[in-house]
This record gives C-alpha cells, structure tokens and sequence, in this order.
C-alpha cells in the first residue's frame, strides 16, 4: 500500500483572508512526485483544542501528517502544545534547542524567543546543513512553519525519507466538449477500474477544451488504458497527449 | 452572535497537486469583509462517502457552508450525490434545470449534461440575472463550481445574503523582531482578552519586521486597545498605523 498524508495547516490569518497560503500546494505537487498520496488539507483557527482534536485524527488515519503554521514566538503560536495535547504528552524545553537558541541570541534571547525551544515529550528533532533550526517530529506529525521560504527549506531537508513508488501520469488534450467526452471517460473506467482519471474543462483556452489525466502506479496499466481511450476518440479531437 | 462558515473543497486535482486552488482564499477574504467568521476550511477527495460525511459534520458545526467542486457532467462529479446523502436525502432532477438545459442544448443533450440538472431532494434553487445557471442551495450548504470564474460569478450573485456585523480592522507596522514584541501583545491580550490580535513577521521586507493586526466587531474596543498598544511600544519602532 503507498503511504497516505494528511495536511493540518494552522492559521487564523489564512481563514480571515489575510494571507494566501502557498505550502498545501507546494506539499501535494511534492508529495505526489515522491508517490505519496494526500487525502486531506484542513485549515483551522489558532486554537489548542481544535488543534489537537484535528491532528489526532489525521494522525490516526494517515501514515503520514505535516503541519504548517503557529510556531512563532508570540501568543498565538500554539501548534507545538495542539500536537502535545493530541498524542497525550506535556511540552518540555528540548535541551539541544535551547543550547542553540542561547548560541545564536545569548543574553538577548527572550522567554517568548525560549518559547521556540519547546517540543512536545518523546518528539525527535531532525536536523540538516541546510537548516538553521532542526523540524519537529512527533510520531507520524511532522512540525513545520508557517512561512513559505522557510517551509520549503525544511521539507526539501527531508523529503527524501518519504520517497514511496512513483506513480504515472499520462495527460490527453482534447478539443470536445466534457458533456460529450464524459460517456467516453466512463467507457475507459468500466475497462479500467483502478485507474486514476481526471477531467479539466478549460473554459478560454484556444488549444484545448479538456484536459484528461490517466493515473496509475503500475507503468503498463495506465499505458493500456490510454491506449483504449484514444482509440474512442474521433482522431481530429486529440490535440495532443504527453 | 455573528454568523460561522465552513468551506469544504472537493476534488483530487488539488490533492494530487495538479491545480492550485483559488476559491477558499476569494471566499475567505469576501466572508471577512461582509463579517462571517470562516472557521474552517477542508480539502477532501471526489469520493461520495468522504464528502458526505465531511458535509455532514461541517452543516452542523457552521451556519454556512459553501462547496467548491465537483458538479460538472463527468465520473468525478460526485459533489450532489455526496450533500444529499450528508442529508439523507435522494438525488432528484430538477425540472427547472432540465428546463434550462433543453433550452440551451435541445436534442444535443447527453445524458451525461443532464447530470446537471441533479440536486438534493428539497434543494432550493438561486436564480439572478447574471448567472446563466443558478445556484443549488441544501439546507445551509450553497454548492459551488471549482471554474473559479464561475465560482465568483455565483458568490457575487448571493453574496449580500450573508451580510453581518462588520469587523475593524487596524495594523501596525512595526520595526521590531517577533520574540520582543511578544511581550507586548500578550499585555495588549490581558487589558483586551477579546481582541482578535495577529503577528505576522516578514523576513524580507525593507521597510518594517513584523505587520500586527487588531480586529473586533466593536470599533471602541478595538480603538482602546490600540491606544494601548502604541503606548507600549518605543516611538521608533512604529512604521506606520492603518
């Protein structure tokens, strides 16, 4: 079976419309590379309690969890105490953090910057050259930040651990409506059960009017199941396939 | 109390990374400037049972909640089926729908289009004069398009519905790292326990470090705890007040 992730990304400024977040997309276009299956991305507000509530759950039904946001060091920086409340462990002060932190800020560091050195117990610290500050895991949950840049350094760190068996993608364009092209789609599915097929309407684009995507870990399933759609295909409607 | 919105995304191609999706962050930003509070936001799969039982959960934690996704003419369109078995409900063909879409196609209707003119049994239908199809509404759940033109045209069309009490909004830009400004806020926090209050960093931004934002329904509330915020705070370190 291929490991399944679930997101949890934390931040009432991404519900208020303050900011856009940018690190689900980035997370499901990496993580489908590496032949990881996300199931689900929530967004939910700054609160311990729905915190935790959520990443028990995404915990428990996937192998894989990243959370993005509220690990800052002020007031509504409280991811690291969801995640402790959800595995049923206290916050604690990692030592190896709080050595570090004292390197880099010595008597400037404040309680709210010692705030940063906190973990939930038992979590593992993964560190990397790249990396100024080491990702928090706890389990299956992998703590990451909020901001964009510094997101991408951490999981790009350690991206390599979840690298499971590819999966293969197949991309048709058509020039045919989707109301016409879906009777199509199902016929290639009742061949195809387990194949993974997308349809894209585009609605302004002078190439193409959908775009078909067949999906399959297994190299010589989707290869066959292209081959019989293209053969339901009037051949002047293919525009292309890649 | 002001009203609460849920926003439940469906569709594997944002999962899978294919798409970015652009609907969630519109709605986000609209909702707050009309004074919905969005608690939350789900990405999930095209699949019935997951939809419904996300459905389920989100009409009875909010009293609103949009879809955006699957409701065009293909296989992995499965949005409808899902909110009405959330609701326990069949799917019925609406004559209006059917209506429509024979006058827009006539005999080149395939039974795939007819598709839409599915709904919940019981929905209510929203026509206005800009849409050419109008919006199925369950209950509390308004089911959009993912198209994300299309999906602003219908909001815009329904959009004065939702209308509640405003909520202010001040920022402060300020030059001062996070983990020192901290202490600030948390002492904005304990004189206004109420205040909505967010820190957001910028890590590359010239002109100041940290954008705090102070929100409430109450503009005499959210002026006082202004006040006292820039009371604590050393002249210099205020780029700017909004």
């Amino acid at each position: 079976m291929p490991k399944t992730a679930g997101i949890v990304l934390v931040g009432n400024e991404i519900l208020s419309g303050k900011i856009q977040d940018l690190n689900a997309a980035y997370l499901c276009r990496e993580l489908r590379v590496l032949g990881v299956d996300v199931r689900r991305i929530t967004v939910i507000p700054d609160e311990v309690d729905v915190i935790a509530r959520e990443v028990a759950a995404f915990s428990a039904d996937h192998d894989l969890v990243f959370t993005s946001g509220g690990v800052g060091p002020t007031h509504d920086d409280v991811t690291i105490e969801g995640v402790a409340r959800a595995m049923g462990v206290r916050v604690v002060r990692h030592p190896a953090l709080l050595a570090l932190l004292d390197q880099y800020y010595g008597d400037r560091g404040t309680d709210a910057l010692r705030k940063m050195a906190e973990v939930p117990e038992g979590a593992a610290l993964l560190s990397a050259e790249t990396l100024r500050f080491p990702t928090i895991v706890m389990r299956n949950v992998y703590v990451l930040p909020g901001v964009p840049e510094i997101f991408r350094q951490k999981f790009d760190a350690i991206r390599d651990r979840f690298r499971d068996a590819p999966i293969h993608l197949r991309s048709v364009f058509v020039r045919m409506g989707e109301s016409t092209l879906a009777d199509h789609l199902n016929a290639v599915l009742k061949d195809f059960p387990a194949l993974m097929l997308g349809s894209y309407p585009e609605f302004s684009n002078p190439e193409y009017r959908v775009k078909v995507t067949l999906e399959s870990r297994d190299v010589g399933y989707v290869d066959r199941a292209l081959s019989g759609f293209l053969k339901l295909l009037p051949a002047d409607t293919v525009v292309r396939v890649e």
